[in-house]
């Protein structure tokens, strides 16, 4: 596989966007350039969970920024991620089209322990590789990442909905501190820790590092003012806590180490972390640069070096589940050979394409393991809702399409519902699993005929050696069903 | 427990219904009377799948005759089931409302695999108990049941979209018989039994039994046509076959031994039973008497004496998730608690609600083996859509709706699509569940105090050993968002 010379990775946080540049050159990753802008994209979320159009501008203002020092690094070594706010946002669809627009680049928006998975990767290559366990702590403007990982791996993730951002809209309105507000704000940070505390401490880890802004201004806080040595500590934090109360505001905060873009999540961030210390019984935190855009990068990197996460994440829910891995198999291969065939024409000759047709053929019977009544559905319901580590939301949104879809009537209005740019393409790979499937009904290892499919458009011809399909009525009988569902969608298939 | 003296079942088919009623003492069971009334229900639902009038109506006087002869057996002595028709009528809803009214009982409808399981269970207590594995056909209406089983246990199930009403309305419409039209008709019963073919072969079968109206008339026209000595061979059903076609129409069909009500179903029925036939390799199948309405009475039989197949579905289903049955089991007798203290007052005091309550609480998080965000959802789907022995669809409804309920947002907008006359109480029993979780919430072995819980309609108050809450502030905090939770549903929570 390829190597490629540079790479880049950007996060849409919620409260700052931050970009990565890095080349690469024997094996070795070399930082070109780092950039963070702080967007507030998670401030322009009204009560109807809609981005208003001021926080869209501004990220689309950054974007062009980012956009110019990325020119002419190749689509597929640049990853740009949306986490919190873009999960949450009920116009993400429309606002992810325009950024990409600007952009020039595909935009993914991963799951809250997707998050918490590449995080870890950031951190991790941050620090020295010893063999203890850590517990990483990342507070973002909407939701808190915490994992517990050994060396480059995330062992346990979790992403818990508190952030920065929402908590001091919440506990701290119109930036007033108080000593009760605290309490609340602490207790309500101490209730979310509670349902994975017995878990993560029955895991137990030998340091706490924590990552990103939040916990870095804190750390500076605490270090500046000589509260702490490096890092953060209990102590610290408790000193922290009581001069913004005695600062009684957000305005009126004056700490040393503390930037004024900081300010007002000063405070909510501290609660949170406090929350986390008193209910994990934490005494110290130090403090890594290692954070997203990083993991972004080093994940990207294994992609071109046959650590592909996702394929690990496909074989765990096929185990899972007890998929029946010859059946998979048999389907896959069948499936790849019409593909080959059909790619050029269709113009589906990607990986992606590929990788959305290989995933979908190994899983399309992971249903079963719910029923098999309507056991496609299942699959899908599965498909969608898994973690599933290395994945964006849309990668499983395209699987799980292919699941839904291969047998019974063609999923189209759920079709509808997916990033138009990908409609034509999943549909297609969706009619290519469908005629695999039905060329291995029998479940049984007999010869398949050599086939050839032909497409145009939407027509395809599937032909077969002469006087085979005289022998075998039932795969006429099953493509002549095929025809029916095939031309639901518009598309014709002749068979010869 | 107590062993009832009478007992009842009935099963609403799509073509026929039919109850037995018998007396068990000293262990035997003697079957007191055997009644069946050719409804045709199946015939009944219109192309958009609702039930008409008229065969609501046929529906309605069979259940009041039915109703007269189990005047006085208690109401858990009686097991009524709806099979395919009432799977599929949109309607169903409002027809069992009414159908319970007139019966005086309640009305399950079971799942197609259910289904298979039951018929097993009655064609198992039909034939003598040797070791052999027995391959059993019930060609019912709209579905065909197929079922691999060794003695009282069925191994494999399945049910297949193929009924001989179905069959008859799609391949030989307006009762015309044409050698086309059969040839069409077998090759769809092939395809449908291809899928589960490789599977089934693979566990073996020592004999084939068929069961119900459609195997029996079949059977009675090659008996007293000599074509098969005793039940059906394939030469006989290949001489019938002939027969039919020849006859060109269901009026001509003129076959010693078939009767004039099973005529427009014969040509239908043989066409599945050959496809089942060809598909199997099958060259005879012999015919029991024992079908559905046995297999309820045995099954009713078995929940007596502590053999409920249920327990051993959530058992499997806990097992097969991994749930993490300490917390089950913590949660559980938390509950349960409660429960005890509630139950007189509002009149929850029955096998029903704190089975429904024991099982919401050992499977409260199993949905945790898809995702641990938004787990009561994933929980929620997982229950609705496996295949649970032993459970009738209304039964998965309510464990489901309790785990859908045990956290965040009370499910009130799927509340209201329940059976109108369980919605308090699966409501209420959601509640004290929801109440156990919290107190659970940390996930450890850590004491429980002693709690108190008073009930009075929509008022309930919660009371701790003096001093506890101040000592457990996360409890409190806990508690407090419940209250928010419960005023949503009009009920209100006093936490003292």
């Amino acid at each position: 596989m390829r190597q490629p010379e540079h790479l880049a990775a950007i996060d849409l946080g919620s409260n700052s966007f931050h970009m990565v540049v890095a080349r690469q050159a024997q094996g070795e990753v070399r930082v070109l350039e780092s950039l963070s802008e702080k967007v507030q994209l998670g401030a322009g979320l009204d009560r109807d969970n809609r981005l208003d159009e001021a926080a869209q501008e501004r990220a689309l203002d950054c974007l062009a920024r980012f956009g110019q020092r990325i020119t002419g690094i190749p689509r597929g070594n640049v990853r740009v991620v949306g986490t919190n706010t873009l999960r949450m946002a009920r116009n993400a669809r429309q606002f992810i089209a325009r950024a990409e627009a600007v952009l020039g680049h595909d935009i993914e928006v991963v799951a809250g322990r997707e998050e918490a998975r590449l995080i870890y990767l950031g951190v991790a290559h941050s620090l020295a590789d010893d063999a203890g366990a850590r517990l990483v702590v990342d507070i973002g403007g909407g939701s808190t990442e915490l994992i517990i990982g050994e060396r480059f791996e995330a062992v346990e993730t979790e992403s818990l909905h508190m952030g920065c951002v929402s908590y001091g809209q919440r506990f701290f309105p119109e930036g007033r501190i108080t000593e009760a507000a605290f309490r609340k704000a602490v207790t309500a940070a101490r209730q979310e820790v509670l349902s994975i505390d017995a878990n993560y401490r029955r895991l137990g880890w030998a340091q706490a590092v924590g990552a990103s802004g939040t916990v870095k201004a804190i750390a500076q806080v605490c270090e500046e003012n000589g509260w702490s040595g490096e890092g953060v500590s209990l102590e610290g934090l408790d000193k922290a806590r009581r001069k913004a109360i005695k600062a009684g505001s957000v305005d009126a905060l004056d700490l040393k180490g503390l930037r004024d873009d900081r300010k007002p999540i000063f405070a909510s961030g501290l609660a949170i972390l406090l929350g986390i210390f008193e209910q994990l019984g934490l005494e110290r935190m130090q403090f890594s640069n290692g954070a997203l855009r990083e993991g972004l990068l080093y994940d990207l990197l294994g992609r071109f070096s046959h650590e592909d996460v996702r394929e690990r994440s496909i074989q765990a829910l096929m185990n899972r589940h007890h998929v029946e891995r010859a059946q998979a198999e048999r389907v896959w291969a069948t499936a790849r050979g019409l593909y080959e065939q059909a790619a050029p024409v269709w113009r589906l000759e990607d990986d992606a394409a590929l990788d959305t047709l290989r995933w979908g053929a190994l899983l399309h019977e992971v249903g079963l393991a719910v029923s098999h009544s309507q056991f496609h559905k299942h699959g899908a319901y599965l498909v969608s809702n898994s973690d599933l580590p290395g994945f964006s939301r849309q990668e499983q949104q395209g699987v799980a399409l292919l699941v839904r879809g291969h047998r019974r009537k063609l999923p189209l209005s759920a079709l509808n519902e997916c990033p138009e740019d990908e409609q034509t393409r999943w549909l297609r790979l969706c009619l290519i699993l469908r005629l695999a499937c039905r060329l291995h009904h029998a479940r049984n290892d007999g010869p398949v005929p050599a086939l050839g499919l032909a497409v145009d458009g939407q027509a395809l011809t599937l032909s077969f050696p002469e006087g085979w399909l005289v022998e075998h009525p039932l795969t006429l009988a099953d493509l002549e069903q095929e025809q029916e569902y095939f031309q639901a969608a518009n598309y014709t298939l002749t068979v010869l």
